[in-house]
Parts: C-alpha cells; structure tokens; sequence
C-alpha cells in the first residue's frame, strides 16, 4: 500500500491550515523553491487531495478524484457482499411467518413457489397486518405479500451501488439477487441472495476501516 | 475536478488486461522508453491505483489508496447526514404509537421525557408485542421500548463512519444523535437528529455518484 511522502502531508497539512495558499507561498513556508515543490504539487492535485484555483491558489479538496473513488465503488458487485435470503411458500400463516422471521432475525422474507420468486413480505408488511385487525393465525402470507413483477431485483453481477440506489429509489429494506431463467415464453427468477440496507451499511464500515 | 491523461488511461488497461505486467512490457506496448513511462507509473502507483509487485510486476489494485479513501469517509460527519428524528412520549399507547410510525414512514420512534432522550422503540419491538398478545389499545409505550442508558446514541461531531460502525455493531436500524447537557452531577441527551441504515445507504450512493 503506497502511502503520501512525508513533505506530501505537511503540504497538506498547511493548505488545510491556510487556505487558499499559492504555491509561492507554500515553497516559502517549506524553505524550498517553487520548482522543487512542483513535483508533490501535481502528485496531490493529480490525486484529488488538493485542488488549484487558478489564480487563488491550493485549496483542501472534500472529495477525492472522481475516477479513484467512482472506479473502486462500481466495481464492487452484488455477489462480493449479498447474504444468504430467507424463503418460505405463501401458503404458510402470517403469524408462523412472523415467527420465522424472527427466528431468521431478518427483515424480509421471499416467497418462492416451485423455486423461483413470486413475492417479498417485509416487518414493515407484517405490521401493518397485525394493527390491521386480521386474524394472523387464518390468513396465509400470500395474501399480504408483495407479488412478482413488483419486486425490485438485482443480478449477482450487478454492481452493489446499483443495489443501493434501487433500496433508496424504490423506498426498499432488502432486495432478491437473483438469475433469469427463461422457460417458453417465461422469464423466471431463482432467488440466489439478497442485498439489504444491513449489506450496504456493513460495506461503508469496510471502506472507511483502516485495514 | 483533475482527470487521469489519456495516457494513464491507457496504462490502467492494458494493466487490467494483462495483470502482471512489467514495465518493460508496458513500455513495449505503448512505443515508449521506460524512463518516458516512470511519472505516469509513478503518479498510478501514488494513487492506489496501480499496485507495484517486486520481481511480479504491475497489477490493477482494487482498493484505491489508503490515504485516500479512509480521509475521505471518515471526515463525513454524523450532522452531514442525519435526518429529522421522529419523537414522542411514553404515555402513547402502543397502538396510537404504530400508527404515529407509519404516519411518519420512519422505522424506529425516540421517546423524550421533558425534552431529553429516554428511550427508544422500533419497527421490531411494535411487531413483537403485537404477536405477543399485548392489547396494544391499552399498554403505554413505555413498557415495550428501550430504556436509557441501553440506547446506542453518536454526537454530531462524531464521524458517519463511527455511526455506521455502531449500528452494524450493536444491531440496531436507527441510532439518536445527540447533544449532551450537565444537570448538576447527571448528564442528559437532547435528540438533535437521527442516523439509520438508510442513511448510510443514501450517503453510499452519493459516494457512488458520478457528480
């Protein structure tokens, strides 16, 4: 892992302390010529970390170069952070499904028939259910569930940042990864994990760790 | 916003095409010298965007720069992302309280006891007691929630990393952001916002934003 030199980071730390700051200025806080300074300059401009305002001078940048940090996060994928999906049938009675829920200690179940999606039943669901006077013990999830094609997919080889924007967009906990099979005239899904907003939190913790 | 030359560009693949590649190959490929080829490797590998292997070659590295990104996302603030907590009081009924939830589409309710944090309930909690055959009609909320000092709470100062890393730590959807008062010898919680996985998954998008 290449780290910033150590004349790199008092750059940085003095255009954090007094910007803006030509390059004059900073060459004379150095004790160096401008020249020499131009190489470390190029290097944290290069990299997003500062940013030239012509005739301003160095600013502190917030956010780095637009192609490192967009590049790293578009190329993580579904499959590199998906868990595992809880499935059930939609004949199974909402109370036995809230129990199995928690069991799982998920958010959202998926409900396959035959193997492939049909729905997605989510706490949120289920609640509304249980305020709404319904006898939980009679009726079968089926009833309650969101039905295919009004489920918000994801494939395995989709990149976790459009799993993110489909949760936020679609107003969504939790979304099937899933694979197209195509039968006759048919495209059906079989469920091969999922992508919550659990996922996306556990991966923003990974990109900021230090390791 | 300083893009990589065409140059760069050109490097990157044929690294990611050929990954390892020497410099001596890169050079050959691209009609240069090597010593015309140093600064353009040199500003990749300074960036994290190309890893030097010794004796190996060039490889494509797939976590930018150290540096780089975790300065990035850890001077993200909890108060750049928080949004408007939903509160109330304990006297609620459960029931009223669920309905207030949904009103609301928030996932978790803060409870304040004359201005300050007591406690806190959640989508989770309201579905529990309401398969547990509770009469939600009847039972105040303040019997079901989680009472302080047990609630997970981060400052506004504190870090949207720190923030996610607790939620992920301690499972729960939604923390309190605080602002702590001294009352003589105890210290209170004023709720000034609130951070929740779908936060954090909001700010991942924007991070993954090609704005």
């Amino acid at each position: 892992m290449i780290k910033l030199s150590q004349r790199q980071k008092e750059i940085i730390d003095l255009v954090k302390e007094k910007q803006p700051i030509t390059s004059e200025q900073l060459a004379g806080k150095l004790n160096l010529t401008r020249a020499a300074l131009r190489p470390d300059l190029a290097i944290l401009t290069m990299t997003g970390i500062l940013e030239a305002k012509p005739k301003v001078g160095y600013i502190y940048s917030k956010k780095p170069s637009y192609s490192i940090l967009y590049d790293y996060i578009r190329n993580i994928k579904a499959k590199d952070i998906m868990s595992k999906p809880v499935v059930m049938d939609e004949e199974t009675k909402v109370y036995d499904a809230i129990v199995y829920l928690f069991l799982n200690d998920v958010g959202t179940l998926f409900i396959e028939n035959k193997g492939y999606l049909v729905g997605a039943v989510s706490r949120k669901d289920f609640l509304k259910t249980a305020i709404g006077g319904t006898d939980m013990h009679q009726v079968p999830t089926g009833v309650i569930m969101t039905r295919m094609p009004n489920i918000i997919w994801v494939e395995a080889g989709d990149s976790a940042y459009l799993a993110a924007k489909k949760i936020i967009e679609h107003e969504v906990d939790s979304l099937p990864v899933v694979e197209k099979v195509i039968e006759g005239s048919k495209e059906l899904y079989k469920i091969v994990g999922k992508i919550s907003k659990t996922n996306i939190t556990k991966l923003f913790v990974k990109l900021g760790n230090d390791v």
